[in-house]
């Protein structure tokens, strides 16, 4: 929705010189695909969340969750298999097999906390909040056990202003390019060890001390480094309550840090993660 | 985000009077918990999604995915187990069998069409619609076999103005009190027919013909109400190529028809639908 300040200098503006003399032409011209029919409505308060939201596009964040992914651990991928069909039962259903830390995916407290909070009952409003996207993509390219530090941080607070309350602070090296090689996108070397970017601990017990976030997120199989055997990251944030998003995809789409970026994650009972769908908000011209 | 109309009044107004001059405590005061320091950036054009997504409450409208839920065929209730625990293993992970349509999930084309389209190619734009909540609990209370009419939909138009282009119309019986009980929610007769609410097929075709909508729910355990033996309402919707959720949660929050509902639907491969994050968006003073 609009802003109350930004509320209030509309109904000012309003009650001073009346609604403006405008046609609905002109609506669809200003508004967007989306948004046209319900421009007016952003003047009438009861409808002001639904054009809000109306007005919004939506990105996709996600990949496919398939049988052909890479993960993490061999052999963690889901299986499915028909159940009925519309052929044989006149509808169709699948029956999957699967292990919750697969594919687009999202780890919460109790993932590495035995007492930490789970899916089920983690707050809904912590799942939405402003991306904050630290492009590390030209050092993965030279570097594949790069990882975020807290200079990468230092310099997007300079080009963009404070890590605003409640982000979720994502991590874009462009492995993405790599999802559809199981191979490639492990990346094991000679003794299995994997070679992937991550989120450097320095970084994340910075962003946990010094700014208000509710979530990481990387393009990556894992939120600390392929070749981290400590999990420094993953013990700080699940030990601090918040999340973070493996596996993400698309965020180059989102480089401007514009978006909102909203966990769509169904409430796996008693689990510490699961399946979900990541999406961001953002202007729908954009 | 405001509507393109509102920013150019926003910015006619800062251009002739200058910032308005205010607090950071009167923006917390302002705009909420979330919104706070955020409501300053939607003045400032590159953050204008990130404010309006801050200053949006969220709601859940989703029931546990669990073990012991009522499901619509009796035995497709999902199965869990510990994979790997933090105590033996240092990290936590459940192995989950389940059956697509169970728990608070989303039917697609696909599931009752053989060509229709699936989960994982469906538009994310089209996930993202006003929320439309038809009351019927009344009559739902008394007949558990009433459905969703032609007269409930003109009744909400009378009261509310048009159902508008991209809503979700949903059908609020009051059946979620019963969620608890398997046995009170399925509400098998002698013969095992099951008795519940749903949609009527003359109110389906009506809103596929007569309006555009991206889809409709229901908080009972299938799109038809319980008694149907044909699926008039699933093959209407799968036809057209919307969707329909089923077990839809807490619409008793957002029956001011304020809110924006998100289908958050991981993207299930080759699928019909499956387990889901269904929200409500709405102004965060709702």
């Amino acid at each position: 929705m609009c802003s109350p300040l930004v509320e209030k200098i509309v109904r000012e503006r309003i009650q001073k010189e009346g609604l403006p003399n405008f046609s609905r032409r002109n609506f669809l011209k200003l508004g967007g695909v989306a948004a046209g029919g319900l421009a007016a409505a952003s003047l009438i308060p009861q409808r002001k969340a639904q054009a809000q939201t109306a007005a919004m596009g939506v990105t996709d964040l996600s990949h496919i969750f398939a049988t052909e992914m890479p993960t993490y651990t061999l052999g963690e991928t889901p299986t499915r298999e028909p159940f009925v069909t519309v052929e044989a039962n006149g509808f169709f259903i699948q029956r999957w097999t699967l292990y919750e830390h697969a594919g687009t995916h999202v780890d919460f407290p109790a993932h590495f906390i035995a007492d930490g909070e789970t899916v089920d009952i983690y707050p809904v409003e912590n799942l939405l909040g402003p991306a904050v996207v630290i492009d590390i993509a030209e050092r993965a390219a030279e570097d594949p056990d790069t990882m975020v530090m807290p200079e990468d941080l230092d310099a997007w607070e300079s080009a963009n202003g404070e890590i605003p309350a409640g982000a979720i602070v994502c991590m874009y090296s462009g492995w993405e390019s790599r999802w559809s090689s199981i191979q490639d996108f492990r990346n094991p070397d000679a003794d299995g060890v994997m070679h992937f970017p991550g989120f450097g601990p320095e970084a994340a017990e910075w962003l946990l001390a010094e700014r208000d976030i509710y979530g990481i997120a990387v393009d990556t199989l894992s939120l600390d480094p392929g070749n981290s055997t400590t999990f420094d990251v993953h013990v700080a944030i699940c030990s601090a309550g918040k999340f973070g998003i493996e596996n993400i995809a698309n965020l180059s789409s989102i480089m401007n840090n514009q978006a909102s970026i909203f966990v769509g994650i169904p409430r796996w009972q008693g689990s510490g993660g699961g399946p979900s769908r990541i999406v961001a908000f953002h202007a729908a011209d954009m």
